[in-house]
């Protein structure tokens, strides 16, 4: 594997558990995270959208991080979630990240104000200057604020270290476009769940995807199909996930995971408000589809 | 192939070309069919957005119909468009091209004022009860105006001689809803170009599309590396077109074509107005373009 | 009042009735005709979205053309709707209004493939060259398909007889930067119904509504409350009428209208399909706003 | 005044100046809190978008917040930003806010996850059950990424002390449809520049924005025309400042105020990166633009 593109296949987000008391319960996030180790994904991401990133203090970042690498212990490469609002922010984050052991960085432009092109560029590049590890750039219109063309992800992979995107527009033209721009040694990866098979068709690298806390198989059972270029095959594993992938989706990563892990028997601690737990509704929902995959007897 | 659904592969659309005096040219006409029947395309599809439907009378519908009918003589089955504003006009062309020998029908609901699920659901069970050929249900928010739900979509199907889909909304969740929703056996087409390879992958039935007046042996190959399950083969014959494809859907499917073929050495006739050809530089682009694409010595 | 631009105030549209056996009702067309002549309102104008202009054929609209003129015989300017998805046909259908003593045309660009801003400004250079009334552009991106900036508005009123233009996209921004670029002396006309109040604050000319088939005190009142400057009073008679408004546009108005003029004791025909009636819970609710509102004792 | 509609009329937002070193510029913020208080606003909203809370620390929002209230000094009410992913962020701003003598606080339920309806309800209940001074519930999708409906909104106005609601979602239909839904009494304001004329004429009781750090005596101009029911007038003043206010929405307010402010020869520090200044092209049509106001000669 190339040092400056340490991911492909499946990486795996793992959610941030909180206590009654509404703290990070870091034991049960290294039990989580153990689980995704053991799944059979080709990478661990903490502190993405799935680890609710956006609701921790600086120091809560700090002890998940630290608690994942510890946890992984170089098992799998960790792709660490470093976004902040302001370019100071992230610089803190992306190196405490290094320091501890990280393979790689993500880092979605988070918005407020709506970026200019110049703007999210000179963000990019003043936090590749700040540390050496591989930067993933992450566009996430739903999420992040801000919608980055094919474009502008072309000028940023003219930074050094940035040298991997993320795509979770939700469209797979955009995933070809940047193939098309780029060439076929792009390193994409596709963060939209229902987009999985349309995005290694359209050639990507790697798939970001909370779903192996409750479908590891599946997942793992996708990228190899497509790995050898079975498309029979990979369509059909596909076609098995999908109806959970929209689910996950449509009720939000967090809550959705969270509700999966619990039916699966596993501890999923507390979300942090102003997030509340699926509804009865919901959760039944969630079990009739889970109950519907062709789940192996060993998960969980 | 099922008499229920007599399409499948590449299903190819002309343009209607007019003379210097704004009427249909049907002798130019007649040789851009044969050209597509001669091209290794699975089907023939007169009168869609490509053949500027809604800009022909009633007459003219009339007489490319037969023109397409006679000029295909049993070589290939036949998809006619038959679309209208009123329930009324589509009952009458559906009927005409039944007479005329057409192996199915396309229905786009065309909008104006914005119809109701139950409204779009009597349209198409009024006009399915006025012919006996299997009518394709076309969805295209873009052209016509109307959204149809997978949900809306599944109910059509429940109508007997309503045997197919066209989906062109241009988000491939929507044809893996489909497909979730309706089981394997569902034949749903692809009418989004750049969508091409994801909707194959997504396990498409067909591809309706303008591309092989330009470049059928491109298309044919992307079908066939399919329908090998070669995932590889495939995307690589994808990416060698999507340029391509990119520039028809931006520049319009008309006018991108008869730009296309005259720059191939066709004759194309003349576009009516409001339409009008691309201007000098979308042609120098066009050339760039085509001159890129791996054309086999043969076309034309 | 301008003969380059005779139209102020409320411009009222009439729906097109039909009979059981689909063919347009003249009897009762003209009969809602003179209740809207005599309701107040300051224009009229057939065949426009209200009158299902898309849905009817040539020789219909020019019997409703010539209908609307010898009914309205001078009494108030009569403003003809005259779109069509070619080119030529609107000219047909231009000169034919002018012939019968239409006061102005009204031309909104109905796409189908969207057309570049020089299609448009030709589009409207042609019919300009080919009738001497003057023309209203319309710009309405969710019934027409396409959307006209400011920049390309402006463009517009360069042709000699493009001397009005009536905005629907719903944003009454979109008509403060007309005046913003054009002048306190463009005349724009609001065809937003929900948006009345904003547009007259705006410096609108007029208001194009279907309203006045239901509520003409109401509309009329709006208008010369405007007309004094009183905004207090305006806004009260605006409030009284808002909710009937969001139903018209919620429903569709030549669904709405029709449900409305039988609740008032009206003859208002059929619908011609795909068009359906409401259903009997949107007529309840419908009866209910048109019993909040204060309707005079005279009013049908 | 009623204290638990603290605000009306022109309520003034001001910017965060930085130091060159990127700290929060204290003495540079007192001296532009002072000339909004001395410009005839009639409120001041510290820690809104304008003044780019989401950058800031905890603690340097709780200085802002006293160093506004201390600068203010009891001469206009005073309406502190105290927005938080979190819920328990929210409270902890809340009471720091209200025991600095805020007369009310300001909530937008800044999402990352899209919250349900009633995840925004629990979040400003308890919010509410936390402080006794009253809230304004703020919609703003563009910023926040979530869009409260109005009926959302009037359940929100349930809770005792929710008792304003600020609208930025940019579609005066809503400020209408909230004085549909909830009466002429209801205190609604608006937060979209554009929208100014046409909300006053909807009713709204106040108008929040950060237009008075340039243009105070056209924006409480607008709001004294609109006081005195003059339309004519109201429509005059507003024409005069239409294009600053679009330019300040399509720039960034604090990237414009700022700029605005060093052409007006007023110190306003440095923007916190990822802000960069106007490019010299935007500067040079800010002049242009501020040039053509009307603006008196004493301002500044």
């Amino acid at each position: 594997m190339n040092s400056n593109v340490p991911f492909r296949g499946i990486i795996a987000y793992p959610i941030t558990p909180f206590t009654t008391t509404n703290e990070a319960d870091l034991p049960t996030y290294r039990h989580l995270v153990e689980r995704l180790v053991t799944s059979g994904s080709h990478g661990i991401a903490p502190l993405g959208s799935t680890g609710v990133l956006p609701y921790l203090t600086d120091e809560e970042r700090d002890a998940i991080t630290e608690a994942t690498l510890q946890q992984v212990a170089g098992r799998l490469p960790v792709l660490v979630g470093v976004s902040h609002l302001t370019t100071a922010g992230v610089v803190r984050h992306a190196r405490f990240a290094e320091r501890a052991g990280a393979a790689a960085v993500m880092v979605i432009p988070m918005s407020y104000w709506k970026l200019t092109d110049d703007e999210i560029f000179q963000h990019y590049d003043r936090i590749a200057s700040a540390v050496s590890v591989p930067i993933m750039a992450y566009n996430n219109p739903a999420t992040g604020g801000l919608d980055m063309s094919p474009a502008l992800l072309k000028r940023l992979l003219e930074i050094p270290n940035v040298t991997m995107i993320k795509e979770s527009s939700g469209d797979v033209q955009r995933m070809q476009a940047l193939r098309q721009l780029l060439g076929e040694d792009v390193a994409f990866y596709n963060g939209s769940n229902p987009l999985a098979l349309a995005a290694f068709a359209a050639g990507a690298t790697g798939w970001c995807t909370a779903a192996p806390n409750l479908i590891p198989e599946l997942n793992v059972g996708l990228y190899e199909a497509v790995q050898r270029q079975d498309l029979s095959e990979a369509r059909q594993i596909f076609y098995q996930q999908f109806e959970l992938l929209q689910f996950m989706v449509a009720k939000g990563l967090p809550r959705a995971i969270k509700a999966g892990l619990e039916l699966l028997g596993q501890e999923a601690g507390e979300l942090r408000a102003p997030l509340h737990p699926l509804t009865e509704d919901e959760q039944r929902e969630l079990r009739r589809i889970l109950d519907r995959v062709p789940l192996p007897a060993s998960v969980g």
